[in-house]
């Protein structure tokens, strides 16, 4: 019997006052640690207080890095962190096949993304990180309090590593107020899935120079700015509890869960790891893996050199995609409620067939040889829209510490009834925000760049 | 834009009304069909209507079924129905790590598993089906409405096959009260899933010798003898929405989530297909495969005719359990709160590592060799209790058309505070059926085992 004594008294299954704390939060432009415009000179002083710098090398300069000689799979001496395979993805929807083969990253153990949370001044804070990531364009972003892997947070449990853990391995140190398995990128990562955890702090917080306590408000001022806010601050931030209390919706929770089993239901995907090797349609040189038609992305390696880090400095592979993405919810009023139009995906690396994405996901170079009619639906609506219905828009990082300069612009773009009618087409629906954030509350089922236009909704950095 | 117009006019995301109407039909002793008692007298005439034989005959005699020469998987030459193939398990917990080999069956389809749902005099009545199945050891169960395999209900769509299927695939033609991707047995299947599905119908439904409506109240009856209700009948009973009015519970959904979540990660299980042929620790005679200590499950073949299928007559391979399965949930008011006590387990074929079961769920003669120090936790307590301290018990069936004989004692049990404390061992947790059936409108957070349990209470058979 290892846990603690726990007192045998029944409490209520929700707190429904976190909505509105959280909202209270969302609504405060200043923080205990001042203005958002000082976060800036923060952030500056902490890239030029970790000198970080970043290298293309040929494969062959990899430090413990190597090509398996039978399967080609990239992997470290050590087996650790993660390994670059081959994917192979068959498709079936409605009876039309589809089949690809592509790079992907297996690492398998599941890691923590977490953010401290505590009130100062009665409004809930988030203790943010600034954090360097090879991939990232700008290196230096603000992250969650705590982004480790299961090797980091194991080695932190004898004593080193990772700052501030222990509020999220360590039950008692905090309150729970969101833990949730959630997947990553789907199209580069197979089956790859991280707890996403908002904890507060009991007690006081030791403080760091790498480390500010930000209110939602503040952080969503800096989500409307490019490559501030990582994607797993997002990701977490996503998860924040949303109030909803009209509670209306075009199609009610019942109907809308159904749906989504139907679309489960529809696709049959089979993804199996197969050979780096030969990997039909793709081509390795002593610098990259690439694509034979030059689409998607590639795999490259880097050097890297940080002060800041554990280790002084290392090598490892990256993905590369080819162009920058474009991801955009589509949003309308319908009988005055906010709705977002979502798509329900597949990607060849989720773990269950299908998740919902935002209306348009795409790298729009990968589709320019197409004729318009087989262009993916909506996409050309979002890229020649009226800047006077784009509601917000900002480029954003996918993880840097696995992608090099892997950016999206993310959107949320107003549509009329014509362009955007409430009957969708196939594998689209309308949903409202609080029915999305409440499906947050469960595992796999919006994908990491749903829940990056999500955040800025927790966060109030857009109002629908 | 296929799909039919929907008026744009938000609504209500809950059915607050549902849980009550369901607890009519559950508190309903008699229903538009009569009394329960009558429906034996029914189920012995559709026996009697059915003819149906089961023998065991050598692999040899199988037809269209074989062992491919390579890899030894037993298929069919159509390429359709189920593959059974080896798996290789390797599953690590907490740095301690376990590995076993044991043949599985392989079915990736999603079948779809429904009941029509209708108010008879205001009382939900579910329509069900007398239904045989090879493995069942009477053969004849009330069954769901429908219970068909994507090929079933795809020849439907081309106006042959199932009976009601239109009901479950056309939207329009009911409305949707549940509906749910749930596992099979992560034992025996690899990442099975079914549609979990209650339908309320629009309109007369035709009327059928094999179909009665039922109500709640008589299907709990009906649950209260040996094999009468068939598995699928009881996982989609299980997804009923149940009354929570007052919300209460020992640790509140966010602190029950977190928990499942580092259930989740703190296991990492890895299932990899790989050749029948030569399975280490398994034996392949001319009939049957089994485990070379004679435990577990052994696979057989089986000759089966009946005049009420489809197809006059088949043979198919089965799993056929080595003993009778002990499936149990501890319960205990807490603060005057009724509780059970969950079990977050791992099972080779489940598609994400863990899946909440009952307290106990094992085969004892499988830990009959293991001193008791080495038994699982709670398996004595259960196999030794006080029938004074039972308050459910009943045999029932698992799925009939893959497994032969496979039977488990089904059981509810009373514990004291010494028994089963409100601070558990890890991997246990005390949770409320309100809670439970809130996370069934999710996918794969309980087993099938526990479904059943579940299923119990959802129909009143058993009252906490």
């Amino acid at each position: 019997m290892s846990t603690p004594a726990t007192p045998a008294v029944p409490r209520p299954r929700f707190d429904a006052d976190l909505p509105e704390r959280f909202a209270r939060s969302a609504a405060a432009p200043e923080g205990v640690a001042g203005r958002t415009a000082d976060v800036h000179g923060w952030l500056e002083e902490r890239r030029r207080a970790h000198d970080f710098r970043v290298e293309r090398i040929p494969f062959a300069e990899l430090d413990g890095w190597s090509f398996d000689p039978h399967s080609g799979n990239l992997g470290h001496r050590s087996g650790k962190f993660f390994t670059v395979e081959g994917l192979r993805v068959t498709a079936s929807t409605d009876g039309r096949d589809r089949q690809w083969h592509q790079p992907v990253i297996r690492q398998p153990e599941v890691g923590i993304l977490g953010i401290l949370v505590k009130d100062f001044d009665g409004v809930p804070h988030f203790l943010m990180q600034a954090k360097m990531e090879p991939g990232n364009r700008n290196l230096l972003q603000l992250s969650p309090t705590v982004q480790a892997t299961r090797s980091n947070y194991t080695k932190a449990h004898r004593g080193a590593g990772v700052r501030h853990i222990e509020y999220f391995t360590d039950p008692g140190r905090g309150r729970v107020l969101a833990d949730v398995l959630q997947s990553e990128h789907g199209s580069w990562f197979l089956r790859k899935s991280n707890r996403n955890m908002l904890v507060e702090a009991v007690g006081d917080v030791p403080e760091h120079e790498d480390f500010r306590w930000l209110t939602l408000g503040q952080i969503g001022e800096l989500l409307r700015r490019d490559n501030l806010v990582n994607m797993d601050a997002r990701t977490v931030l996503a998860c924040a509890p949303f109030p909803d209390p009209d509670g209306l919706a075009l199609h009610p929770d019942t109907e809308l869960l159904s749906w989504f089993t139907a679309e489960r239901s529809r696709h049959d995907v089979s993804a199996e790891p197969v050979p780096l090797a030969d990997l039909p349609g793709w081509k390795r040189t002593g610098h990259s893996i690439d694509h034979e038609e030059g689409r998607y992305f590639g795999v490259v390696a880097v050097d890297v050199r940080a002060s800041s880090r554990e280790v002084p400095g290392w090598t490892q592979p990256l993905f590369e995609p080819t162009g920058t993405g474009v991801t955009a919810f589509l949003t309308r009023r319908i009988g005055g409620v906010p709705h977002l139009l979502v798509h329900a995906r597949v990607e060849g690396g989720f773990a269950e067939t299908v998740e919902l994405g935002p209306t348009v996901q795409y790298t729009p170079s990968n589709y320019a040889h197409l004729p318009p009619g087989e262009r993916p639906p909506f996409l050309d609506l979002v890229l020649g829209a009226d800047p006077a219905r784009v509601r917000y828009e900002a480029l954003h990082s996918e993880e840097g510490g696995r992608f090099l300069n892997a950016e999206s612009r993310y959107l949320f773009l107003d549509a009329d009834e014509d362009q955007a009618p409430p009957d969708t087409p196939p594998g689209y629906r309308w949903a409202t925000p609080g029915q999305l954030t409440a499906l947050l509350r469960h595992n796999h089922y919006l994908n990491v760049q749903a829940r990056t236009l999500l955040s800025c909704l927790t966060t109030g950095a857009v109002h629908l």
